[in-house]
């Protein structure tokens, strides 16, 4: 038989994965788990959204252009409008989820064997998508003392080599929840221009900002030809399955070059733009993303709360997104989310997601887990309480789980 | 301001995109265009399959598995079955469109600088994926007069290398209408056994059939280790908007590949998965799928019947699909597609694709035309009139609109 290729063969599995069997053999069992490990929300999808959809005047579902449905290319535009960024109908195009839109920015700024520095703890997906496209990620590591803001400018600085091409950074941040201030946004912006990389925003939980202020890259004049930014829908439409998502800048090379990614897959899917351009033109659209918003921030409270209650467990306080890297009095945090599956006694338990998996640094995030608080502040609250009993329980029997 | 990557500003940009300014412009001008240029099908997407969208039960419209929905595997396993190919759950993978499913099929087949073998003219778009993932298309040069069935067995050895992966090939064809026989099929497979490629069928078409027999690779089971099968409900249901397609294969090592390409783009879109569960529970899916292969056989005898009575034309009929290659009376096919849309007089025109964007070979294609039969027959006959006049004309300004 042909071996499969290389790349395809070491691309990396979210890490997470190998935990689910042991979810699904708990579930088997009767147990109830609580997932705090996944960025699925709870939240009803909008009505607005989803009617804009089972409404839609479609006879035949057609291609859209690959850049887009000009309705949809609108409705973004409007959407940035409200966030004081006008943008050009060519300057976004319209992507199948945030995800592709990474994928067209790893495309569009490195060759394979380029490298993009991006803060870790990190969104694991990166992994994927820089690894089919041959770029290396080099991280800047952010430590949960400093609340994950940036390092000194010399620690990014010396990151630097000829084959850095580009910074990627969500703001806020998943999972770190960190909201970027406007001095580290300058500071990104200054080492952009001078070492002429180009910075990659990833502005897919812009809406939930509870500490700061958001700055997109492209507020920044200084960076008209310098700056991507890449979005969804998922979060702020609860709509993760809907898969629209943007590239957008100012660079009309860029532009012409994600162009071409996007004619390659011809077009992103059609009915669920047509959605967004209902949604974007219901006068209520904006009351609701912002309800969505306040029921994060309540849970963030809840959450914040009822941790600050277990000892041992270190956290900073999210300023945005809806994610909390949480420190655990433990020295593998891997092998207690596997044990809270496998052997915690009761109905019910909670999974979390293992730390290592956001760090490209070895040995980093071992005691560390981050939380999704995507579930409701009763499942919150009632996970936060077997989370308390299985470290009290796992400290007593870690030192037999562990050999 | 910094370069972007050599890949993206050379990523290839359908040749078609050129011309459509030149179509809108006519537009504009009030000209009527029929469009024979695209596959984009004008028939009505199936009640059954909107239907299934419109109603879906969805509450949170959730990311779907990156394999896909326990529900779409079951709805494409159903339909396989109905056509004796008996699929396990976890041979298939449902992607975005089946253009999803080609770039898995580089990026499992091929590290950056394989080559693939491709049976020319070819789908221009397998350039954009194959570019983007550094794989090399070799062509394997089918003429008209063979009804562009393949050569002898030597002609495609020949273009064997070390670095050769796989051999990908559409079948139905597009932009040629064959169907492959038995024999052809067999010889492929001969080869793939024997230097050890994987053998790619694009098998979007295969409802498509009007001559012959349509045979995919998942049913010889020689190829259990060698197969990958490219698939789209595109066409079949007149649903290219919906982006849904497959990838599957018997080769748990070219699956476990696919599947960690999948997971980086997270999911193909939810809500177009439960149309397709939705449209294969419904009792008359098969007579849907069936009338509109009927529609396309009866334009397919009208486009043949017009189009032999224009002089100089030539064409083989096509087996399959619901496309054309044409021969046409002129040196530069473009050039007279171009004429069509500029200097055309009347109230009417009509667009066809030039010939040369479905070679690689340089120099071939230069006097052919693709027609997509995507019209309803009046549209047709009125079209190759057009053409007929158009081509009595051009033929005799020629000269001048050439110089």
């Amino acid at each position: 038989m042909p071996d499969v290729s290389r790349r395809s063969a070491t691309a990396p599995a979210s890490p997470i994965r190998r935990l689910y069997p042991l979810a699904e053999e708990a579930k088997r069992r009767g147990k109830k788990v609580y997932h705090l490990n996944i960025g699925q929300p709870d939240i009803p999808t909008p009505e607005e959204y989803l009617q804009g959809i089972r409404g839609a005047d479609v006879e035949v579902l057609a291609y859209s252009p690959s850049q887009g449905l000009p309705e949809a290319i609108e409705a973004f535009r409007a959407y940035y409008a409200e966030w004081g960024i006008e943008l050009a109908p060519d300057e976004l195009i319209v992507t199948a989820g945030g995800s592709e839109a990474v994928l067209f920015a790893f495309q569009v700024v490195c060759d394979p064997g380029d490298q993009v520095l991006v803060p870790e703890p990190f969104y694991p997906n990166y992994n994927g998508f820089s690894h089919l496209a041959g770029v290396e990620l080099v991280p800047i590591t952010t430590t949960r003392e400093e609340g994950f803001h940036l390092p000194p400018r010399q620690e990014i600085a010396r990151l630097i080599t000829p084959r850095t091409k580009g910074i990627l950074f969500s703001n806020p941040g998943n999972p770190t929840g960190v909201v970027y201030r406007e001095e580290e946004l300058e500071l990104l912006a200054e080492l952009a221009l001078r070492h002429d990389l180009f910075l990659i925003a990833d502005e897919v939980y812009r809406e939930f900002v509870y500490e700061g202020v958001h700055r997109s890259v492209l507020s920044m004049p200084e960076l008209r030809g310098h700056a991507i930014m890449v979005d969804s829908i998922s979060k702020r439409l609860s709509a993760c399955g809907a898969r629209i998502g943007a590239f957008a800048s100012r660079n009309p090379e860029v532009l012409a070059a994600a162009r071409r990614c996007a004619m390659a897959r011809l077009s992103p899917p059609t009915l669920e733009q047509l959605g967004l351009a209902a949604f974007m033109a219901h006068p209520r659209h904006r009351d609701v993303m912002l309800g969505m918003v306040e029921e994060y921030r309540r849970r963030r409270e809840v959450l914040s709360e009822q941790l600050s209650h277990i000892p041992g467990v270190l956290f900073h306080k999210p300023e945005g997104a809806f994610y909390m890297m949480l420190g655990l009095p433990v020295d593998d945090a891997e092998a207690f989310v596997r044990w809270m599956l496998t052997d915690f006694p009761g109905e019910e338990t909670v999974m979390l997601a293992p730390g290592e998996g956001f760090y490209k640094t070895r040995g980093l995030g071992a005691d560390e887990a981050r939380i999704a608080y995507v579930l409701k502040e009763q499942d919150l609250v009632r996970a936060c309480q077997l989370l308390k009993e299985g470290l009290e329980l796992y400290q007593e029997v870690a030192p037999r789980a562990q050999v």
